[in-house]
């Protein structure tokens, strides 16, 4: 049996995202799925919602693509020409089709929507296409083919095309072809610059097969290192990889906290869901955004009973119980506050772990002696406080908040794995 | 004078974009930028780090666009090849420029980072290059000519592109060209399905004169329906869309709550600002979500006191004082804790206002009684509690916590306007 490289491009249709009103996260999604069996996204493309541009497109794609996938276009109102532009390209005409009308009309009715003109519109479809069922949505995906190339059309709706590229395309593909083997291996490191991060692993790097790539992949206060092998055996591409990491961890122990873009929130739940532990959160500056990323993760109930956002000082000192003293003495961004507030938050809410922020998030509110983006966090158990600052230098309010949240549920990590290891 | 029509196309280099690692945000920021001073971005095109790929998608861009804006590949670690093609593309070579590496220097040095040769190469230049500063990292932009084509390169990290492109190239394009008026306006509307709205405006639509183009842009829990306008003048643009916008009011006034991209959050800001009241919030199912949102906003400690995320019912009973009789008798899904939780927390935080959700927002957890998506929101002031029950029928938690959200900040609204008439 002999592997086929197959090339992909995907194609986005849609002034909004030319204008930049919204941000395409289709086509990273789909590129993932892909991916995952072997398929390569050569080149990503957006275009406007006209008729010579996406036909422009489409032909350009051809050139560079055996698989075209094009999302957007399609949806109930009138913005949309996708359909007439692909009858048109595919040499056909579009024909009303009664399982699709019916199905519109089945996952209408119940929500109370009567059934307009736009509703049965979105039952006609170009003749001789294979349907891809939505479930999910009013407008099918189309499975066209013209000159051994193969072009999917969806639906721009992030749920209604997810549904679609899951349940529908990605097994069609499987069917269809015999892909080569791509494996990645992405590390999550915390706490360390590009650099810096590079001249740690430089010797490291230096010595990697010709065959495996690295990717650095920043982010505010993160980075995923990704390597990437591809060939015939899916097994001896993993085994490559697993060496390389291996002989890697020793050089990035103090950064390095998960595998696989499994994100910090995700690898703490764990850690407490394992141990039977509990978790609460006091937070300033951070103002929800941790409690937020742990309540993202289902099931967190188990290990998370909750939190106070104790914004301004009144609630600090009324609903943390936190000494005035303290705030007049030391302010409400420093050592004494943000660990009273940990220890005080558990306590409250009785959990065996709890961690808490206070900061200058910004863009104002800076001094010569606190400027902007210093944050203290603290960590706290029934015997242990552990504190820190951070000075990001960043007058930046979202991301001295992103840099805030990921720095506390490092240090959480870390002073879980000092506990359970002691155990 | 006459106006020149510029046609732009961004260009994002890095394998991470087409494997799906990272969503590209980048080119959504840049094309609002452009746009806002009449430069039509024509086509964005993502492509892999590879040298042949790279030069056929500067080649294909010059048959489209004016201007080629470039993101990516600039870093100081390997997997960075732009820089030698851009050399090559342009028949020059790179020569190290002493400013900018006098720049590199000052940048890294007061963060404790020593100086390698990575960080040293970032000052190889190709040879005749304009120099964009990039007062935010290491890398500078560069632009360059070839045949009557521009060439704008920038690294992709987000805040230096954003510094590039805001204080050196915007500047530099205003200067260079005299560009067509656009003139966009968008409403912001909370609470009605897109083919629903379609529906109630379709008399309005059919009258828009076709020099005025409609997209509408959902996304869970929001609507928004843009307006554009493209020609010489902008005023007669702006009145003329005026004029459409209020004719359009009448048709939308239950669900429109903003102009132009402005969130709920920050309408919901203002109101309580402008009023000099207050806000708090007590959180179940959406976790944090809501006062993470109410706290990205700068300033907003003007009106927001704080909160408690009373995620398991112990808290709800122990911090909120829900009485406990009220979750054996209704479940903690019910009218009646959620009314109670914003009767006690704006009691406990002495707010003028207050908000709480309680829901169950999956994956897991409905019931038949209670399905995955069933959510209660209330609204309290001194005399009064409003309460509702939305039932999303949707099993993903993201979106369900999404669309709690907007929703009650939405009855938020709602109910600080009546209130605010009633004065």
């Amino acid at each position: 049996v002999k592997t086929q490289n197959i090339n992909a491009e995907i194609i986005t249709i849609g002034d909004e995202i030319l204008i930049g009103q919204v941000i395409d996260t289709n086509s990273a999604w789909i590129a993932q799925q892909l991916n995952s069996i072997g398929i390569n996204v050569f080149q990503i493309t957006s275009v406007s919602d006209n008729n010579h541009h996406i036909v422009n497109a489409l032909d350009l794609s051809t050139s560079r693509a055996d698989l075209i996938i094009i999302t957007g276009g399609l949806g109930p109102t009138k913005d949309d020409i996708t359909k007439q532009t692909i009858a048109g390209y595919f040499n056909t005409k579009l024909v009303r089709d009664q399982d699709v009308l019916d199905h519109i009309i089945q996952l209408l009715e119940p929500r109370g929507v009567k059934i307009n003109d736009l509703n049965i519109q979105q039952s006609d479809i170009p003749e001789n296409c294979n349907l891809l069922h939505n479930a999910c949505g009013t407008a099918p995906g189309m499975w066209l083919e013209k000159e051994n190339k193969i072009f999917v059309f969806m639906p721009g709706v992030p749920f209604e095309m997810k549904y679609i590229v899951s349940e529908q395309l990605i097994p069609r593909l499987k069917n269809q072809f015999i892909t080569p083997a791509i494996v990645h291996k992405t590390l999550m490191l915390q706490g360390i610059a590009e650099s810096m991060l590079a001249q740690h692993i430089e010797e490291w790097e230096y010595q990697l097969p010709e065959t495996i790539k690295l990717a650095y992949l920043p982010s505010p206060g993160l980075i995923r290192l990704r390597l990437t092998a591809k060939g015939d055996s899916e097994e001896i591409l993993k085994n490559s990889i697993s060496e390389q990491v291996e002989k890697l961890k020793p050089y990035i122990k103090p950064w390095y906290f998960a595998d696989d873009d499994e994100t910090i929130e995700v690898t703490v739940g764990k850690l407490l869901k394992n141990n039977n532990k509990t978790l609460s959160i006091a937070e300033s500056c951070t103002g929800g955004k941790i409690a937020h990323m742990i309540t993202s993760i289902p099931g967190c109930s188990d290990y998370f009973k909750g939190g106070i956002i104790a914004y301004s000082n009144e609630i600090k000192k009324n609903i943390l119980s936190i000494d005035p003293k303290l705030i007049v003495n030391f302010g409400a961004v420093s050592k004494e506050v943000v660990e009273a507030m940990a220890i005080n938050i558990r306590n409250k809410f009785k959990t065996d772990y709890s961690i808490s922020t206070s900061g200058i998030a910004g863009p104002n509110g800076g001094t010569l002696e606190k400027p902007l983006g210093t944050i203290w966090i603290a960590v706290a158990s029934q015997n242990k406080v552990f504190s820190k600052k951070y000075s990001f230098g960043d007058s930046n309010r979202e991301r001295n908040i992103q840099r805030a949240t990921l720095s506390v549920l490092s240090e959480l990590r870390k002073f879980l794995l000092a506990d359970f290891q002691n155990i």
